[in-house]
């Protein structure tokens, strides 16, 4: 599998996505979405990897789309574009694996929206986000989706009104970010976190990933339902009657089985 | 137009609703929501107001209903009066322009739920938020519908439980409040944010802001859909156009067409 | 009433539920669920009891459900367990009283999902707070219900990803706790918070917390609706209108009517 604008690759039970034209402050092209498209897919199959890293050459994370391609086109080819690149983010959601974002730099419209859409985001120190296409006319709609969700409407709107910089610090505070690294050990840290969750039985992962993305955004008594037989099939599985058995005894995890 | 217990005026960019009963706290009573829905449809078809700024007069932001006009009454004038606030509620959401609420003193109950429900707040350093409806047998129900989608459960009904006022401060860290000033600089500040957002394309905030409410609170795959749809048609507005090839020219924003 | 692995009892206008197992860490057994169901169901028709302390024997709150009892069973078992857990939860969200949680020690697994289940929840400085099933291959699906709608999806996800334990401090940040008690005072500080709600009219409560249930997560107009309907119709009931002519006129609080 060949990409020119990502790249793609395993290290041990990790599988990385770097995204890969820092020249273009690494924009979302539609080749950039469709690569990005095609190394999810091909991920969700890949049994070697437990845990997927994103993350970004350069000096910034993602700047959003490719303004280039964003001008003197018809409807059609905008529609195009945006329900290609929301059928990305779709994916990371629906991918069985847990995804770790690895933010550096600038991650506006667009590219705060796929730090946004990882499960979980380990930022630079200096890693700043925002939503500031208002400035040139185009609202971050799209990226609100994901970023109302994880900070709530008020900050959302000044974030999506005023185009203001947020620090990683702040986004941390705010609920975007789950850890702020010095910019020298964003890489390890994103490791060690990502490493940290892949010591869990990959299927108990896609189960529990799959799980809570299904009852989030349900009333309360729906996603209790959905919870409930998500758990109670999660006890029949040999993971987790091993896992459980080991406890008790007080020994180490077992070899997981594979998904 | 003629208000008696609000004032309505246009500054530059800014329309101007000010809350202005200071001896009664800027209650709101029957006559005061009538005002300030009215004045809601009047500014939504301004075309020379950006932004609206509300805040209030004298020493508090707004004490909740006016209790004088919530004993001794039919059934069907308490139901009147809460649809009636509920509805001009909605137009805040409703309304093309970005809301600014500016908060001095106290904003209990009613008044609390006017605060969250514009867009973005700035209070002042001295401000205090709370539902005490509970100590006088009045449950702060309709407040609790915005205050909860800003600050979550748990904070929510500490304060709808309890009464406490919680602080400017505390309410900034809990996402009520975006940004906390000087009591001398309240306005200032305010007017500073609202004309911030005032530099943008009108069409594009009008177009953000409603596409925004529409998708927040929906499972995030109608969201997206949402989402998307209004992001792709952002773009074939002569304002985004005009807008990405400044950016991509580095030339400054262009003048913006009207709503 | 009599009860083996709870305590059940009331002090004024207190009712304590104290789950009292600690030589298993207050786990979750197929009986103690039971009993807290039954304990709930009376409370729900005990007029003398106004607010609910759910507090715990022994140095811990509770580890979650009890392992023993999720090993070599037959699904249908598990499928009971779950439900039946379920089923307590959303009791705790459907009696009439607000109900307290005391946390001292751990409340992990589906003891982190009761305290998230509490209204209002107060943490020792000592406590930790943690979904750490997917370590034994047992993903957190029931605790993840209430614990995202507290803390967001993040903050959710790294707890259930990664089964970090999260200090009191943290979660009190992150909205899941609403107040940090030194361990010593953990029981005052909780006993005053519940008497300080419990000096409402218990009409209003019950009206007033089950109005917010019912409200929360439902699309913001829909919330509307059901939240004016609630509070126009609270304001015909004596607690009420008296509550406010005795505070116009600058008076205590009324004797309020029971429920």
């Amino acid at each position: 599998m060949h990409f020119e604008e990502i790249e793609y690759y395993l290290e041990g039970p990790l599988a990385f996505i770097t995204l890969n034209r820092p020249e273009k402050v690494n924009s979302l092209s539609e080749k950039m979405i469709a690569e990005l498209s095609l190394a999810l897919d091909r991920i969700a199959s890949e049994q070697q990897a437990k845990v997927v890293v994103l993350n970004a050459a350069g000096n910034h994370f993602c700047a959003g789309h490719l303004l280039d391609e964003m001008i003197d086109k018809d409807p059609v080819d905008y529609q195009r574009i945006f329900a290609n690149c929301t059928k990305m983010m779709e994916k990371l959601r629906k991918l069985p694996q847990p995804v770790v974002g690895l933010v550096q730099g600038v991650a506006t419209a667009a590219g705060c929206q796929l730090a946004a859409a990882c499960d979980l985001v380990v930022a630079s120190k200096t890693a700043r986000f925002g939503t500031p296409g208002v400035k040139i006319g185009l609202f971050c709609s799209t990226p609100a989706v994901p970023l109302v969700r994880a900070i709530g409407p008020k900050r959302a709107l000044e974030m999506l009104l005023t185009g203001r910089m947020v620090s990683a610090g702040e986004a941390q505070n705010w609920g975007l970010v789950n850890k702020v690294a010095e910019p020298s050990e964003l890489v390890q840290e994103g490791k060690n976190l990502a490493l940290s969750v892949a010591k869990a039985s990959p299927l108990t992962l896609a189960m529990g990933k799959s799980a809570f993305y299904s009852q989030v955004d349900r009333p309360e008594n729906q996603a209790y339902d959905l919870a409930q037989r998500a758990i109670a099939l999660n006890l029949t599985m040999e993971d987790a009657q091993e896992g459980i058995k080991a406890f008790l005894n007080k020994k180490e995890p077992p070899e997981w089985k594979g998904r």
